[in-house]
């Protein structure tokens, strides 16, 4: 999305990880622990997806996706910071449950989701009252907070559990509007 | 430590955590996740120790601890990416049974330990081989990447695993440099 964002042309390689390729030999050289994505640039290689997609930005500077305003900057970094550590492994937790695993025709265990729901409703509530504040998690502008948060925003929905974006009216209108951006809609297909 | 190498006067609130304090109603209004540290700067309250120093670092000049160079930016957030996602979490399962439980007066469950040692292991492989070919994680220059695995490494000495530093040429040689800084003398105090 970051790279739509910024209109550059790229290459996306699949690393398949429903046949575990993340873990191969090869992809291990590029990224010594086992996940995705991973940025080459050039001779130049990056992994850690917050640390990729701050370089494009810092790189290419049309269509800025962070905030110049010192104050917005930090809510951005805040928001970058909440998602890594409050909101996407809770999150997850109830994707791999509802989602994934049932995409390889595994039933959900349950008790998994019911530990993680009422930590991701905690985490939306913050966001909802923030939102209430401002369209945006930086403020006014769209920034590479909201990219950070809308993959696991999106599988929420794939989860089946979307109620928990749709019942907060603040988290509900951000994501209508963050949603709709063309490069989203490009990404998500 | 950011705040000391800005060379900024600033008050230091103790939330005691061996009183919980950080889950007081009081400590819940500045952070709702009830974790520290809160940064209050005139009436702009900031979570997140990440967001914090990358916003005192874009709020003061001086001293700069962000590179200016494209590439050693996309290392510095990697490597801070990397203590996020990798190394602090497993480290702190050592340090909470070597070192915060036994100040307590608890006797330390190894299980946990021998889980999370190789995990810690492997990420100051990675870290071993990024710094035998700079200094820092960054590249050249000291930087917020370094802030953020100063006190996990400290405290990994507290815990008295200060082997899996010595025993990697390449992190011995970077802790011994960084942590002779003034600043960190001063804030370990």
């Amino acid at each position: 999305m970051t790279l739509l964002e910024k209109q550059q042309q790229h290459d996306f390689v699949l690393v398949d990880l429903m046949k575990n390729e993340q873990k191969s030999e090869e992809h291990l050289k590029r990224h010594p622990f086992g996940v995705i994505p991973v940025l080459k640039d050039g001779d130049f290689e990056l992994y850690e997806s917050r640390a990729i997609i701050r370089y494009l930005d810092h790189k290419f500077t049309n269509n800025p996706l962070t905030p110049k305003d010192l104050e917005s900057f930090g809510r951005m970094e805040q928001w970058m910071g909440i998602e890594q550590a409050y909101f996407s492994e809770q999150a997850l937790k109830i994707i791999k449950q509802c989602y994934f695993g049932k995409m390889r025709g595994q039933t959900p265990d349950m008790s998994i989701v019911a530990e993680a729901k009422p930590k991701v409703e905690h985490v939306l509530d913050v966001a909802n009252a923030a939102l209430s504040k401002h369209p945006y998690f930086a403020g006014d502008s769209f920034s590479l907070a909201e990219i950070t948060w809308m993959p696991y925003v999106e599988y929420l929905f794939s989860a089946e559990m979307g109620d928990l974006i749709n019942k907060r009216s603040h988290v509900k209108k951000w994501w209508e509007n963050i949603s709709k951006r063309p490069t989203w809609q490009k990404v998500r297909g």
